[in-house]
C-alpha cells in the first residue's frame, strides 16, 4: 500500500464500523501499521473495551480520535423519555471529552410512533441541542448535527438535508454546535455545494465523512453504503467543496456494510486506504 | 362502504398499480361499483390489453383517467440512446391523447453506469422535455414531472425534490409541462409547503398523488409504500396544501405493495376509499 499521491493518508480516518469485525486493539494496530493516523469510534464498543482503556489504546498507537458516534434521538415528546436522553447524552459528551475528541455526532431521531408532525420533531432536537451544547462546550466538546438521508427520515433522522442541520446548528455558536457532511447523505441533493460553503463560512463542518451509494438498497436500508468508488457518488468533487469551504479536517470514511466486515479487516482497511487516494484526495 | 365525508370520493382517482391484481375490465368495475370516478392507468397493462379498447373500457365505465405513467427516463448520455427514449415518450404521447388524458407522468431516469455527473443528467432530462413538450402539447397532452424520493436518484430518478421538478418545469409554458406532488415521495421535505404553494401560483399542479410512507423499507425499497393511514405521513396536511394552492383535480392514490396486491383486489380498494376518507379528505 502506497500512500503517495496529493496528501496521501494523512488527513485519512477510519471509522471503526468501516471494519465492524475488528476489536479495538486490532483496530488501532491495524491503522498504525497501515499509516493511518485517526479513527473515528463509536460509543457501544468503547464502552465495552472501558472508555480511559480505549483512550490510552488509541493514545499508544499515535492516533487521534475524529469524532464519536453517537449522540443525540431526541424527537421523543414525552417529559421522561426527554430527561433520559438527554442524560444519555451528557454521558456521550464525558466519553468523547475522555476519548480526547472534539466532536460528537448526533443523529436526531425519527418520528415517534404515530407522529406525523415532523417540523415539530425538528423542534424538539434543536431544544434538546440548546440543552446539551452548553454542557459538551464546558468538556471541549462539539456537537455535530449529522442529515441522514431522506429514506432514513422517519426511524433514524428527521434532519435530512445539510440545510435543515445548519438551520439548527445557527442558533448556537459556531464552536458549539457544528454539522457533519457526509457523502452518503447528502451527495443527491442540488442544494449541496451552496451548503457547504455556508457551512463553511460559518466554521461549521465539525466532521467529512465519506461512502459511497450503491443500489440495490438491502432491506431496511441501514446497511447498504458502499465501498469507495463503487458507487456514482462525486466523492473527489465534494471533498474538493469542503475544502473550498475552508475545511481541514479528517476525512473519515464510515462504510456500513456486511461484505466488507466478512473480510479480513487489515484486507479491508488496505482496501479503503487505496480506494481514498484513488477517489478521495 | 360509506361515500360520506366532505367531499367524498368525488376527487378519488384510483392508480391501477395499487390493485395490480386487477385485470383493466376488473379496475373498470370494481371502481365503478364503489363510485370511483376515476383512475391511473400504466402504459404495460394498457398496451397488452389495447389502447383504444381500454380508452373504449373506461368511458364505458364513466371512469376518467387522470394520468397515464409513465415516460421519462431520459437520462442516457448516447445519442442513440437518448433518440430511443424519446421515440417511446412520443408513443406515451399517443397512448395518452388515445386513452383521454391529458397527464402524462415523467419519471426522469438514473445515472447511467459509472456516471458521477447528476446535474449533467438533470441537464439532459430538461433536454429531452424541450424536445417532447411541443409534440405532447399538439396531442393535448401535459407532461407532469415526477420527483421520485431521494433514495432513488441512482437508479432510478434523478430528479429528487419538488424544487428540482418545478425548476425544470419552469423553463416550459405552464400548460405544456407541470409537476406531481406524490406524498410518498416528497413528505419529508422541508421545503414542500413552499414548493406546493409555488407551484400553484403557476398552475404546475399536474397531478396529486397519495401514499404513505412505512418502514421498514424493503429489499430494493420500490415496493415498500404503505396504505394511507398506515405510515408517518401527513396526508391531511399535504392535500390541504395542494388545495391552497389552487389545485382542483383528482386525488389519485397510488401504492405499490405486494401485500395489498395478495389480497382480493375489491377489499383492497374499499380499505383504500375507506382510508381516504379518513386521512385525506
Amino acid at each position: 500500500m502506497s500512500a503517495a499521491g496529493p496528501g496521501g493518508l494523512t488527513r485519512l480516518s477510519i471509522n471503526q464500523e468501516t471494519v465492524k469485525q475488528w476489536s479495538l486493539p486490532e483496530l488501532a494496530e491495524g491503522c498504525a501499521a497501515l499509516g493511518v493516523s485517526a479513527v473515528g469510534l463509536w460509543r457501544a464498543p468503547v464502552q465495552e473495551y472501558g472508555v480511559e482503556r480505549a483512550a490510552r489504546l488509541m493514545r499508544d498507537h499515535g492516533l487521534a480520535v475524529t469524532s464519536l458516534c453517537r449522540g443525540g434521538f431526541f424527537t421523543a415528546a414525552e417529559p421522561e423519555a426527554r430527561a433520559a436522553a438527554l442524560q444519555d447524552n451528557r454521558a456521550a459528551v464525558d466519553e468523547a471529552a475522555e476519548l480526547g475528541t472534539d466532536t460528537l455526532v448526533l443523529v436526531s431521531g425519527g418520528l415517534p410512533e404515530g407522529d406525523r408532525d415532523i417540523a415539530a420533531a425538528r423542534e424538539r432536537v434543536a431544544e434538546a441541542i440548546a440543552e446539551l451544547a452548553p454542557y459538551a462546550a464546558e468538556r471541549g466538546v462539539r456537537l455535530a448535527i449529522e442529515a441522514l438521508h431522506p429514506m432514513f427520515a422517519s426511524d433514524r433522522c428527521v434532519v435530512s438535508t445539510l440545510g435543515q442541520a445548519l438551520d439548527i446548528a445557527e442558533r448556537f455558536p459556531a464552536e458549539q454546535v457544528g454539522v457533519v457532511v457526509d457523502t452518503y447523505h447528502l451527495w443527491w441533493d442540488d442544494q449541496v455545494a451552496e451548503g457547504i460553503a455556508r457551512a463553511g463560512r460559518a466554521g461549521r463542518i465539525a466532521s467529512f465523512q465519506v461512502a459511497d451509494w450503491v443500489t440495490p438498497l438491502p432491506e431496511g436500508v441501514l446497511l447498504g453504503r458502499g465501498q469507495l468508488g463503487d458507487g456514482c457518488v462525486d466523492l473527489r468533487g465534494l471533498r474538493e467543496s469542503v475544502d473550498a469551504a475552508g475545511f481541514r479536517g479528517a476525512v473519515e470514511v464510515e462504510i456500513f456494510n456486511p461484505a466488507l466486515w466478512a473480510r479480513d479487516g487489515g484486507e479491508v482497511l488496505a482496501e479503503v486506504a487505496e480506494r481514498y487516494l484513488l477517489h478521495v484526495v
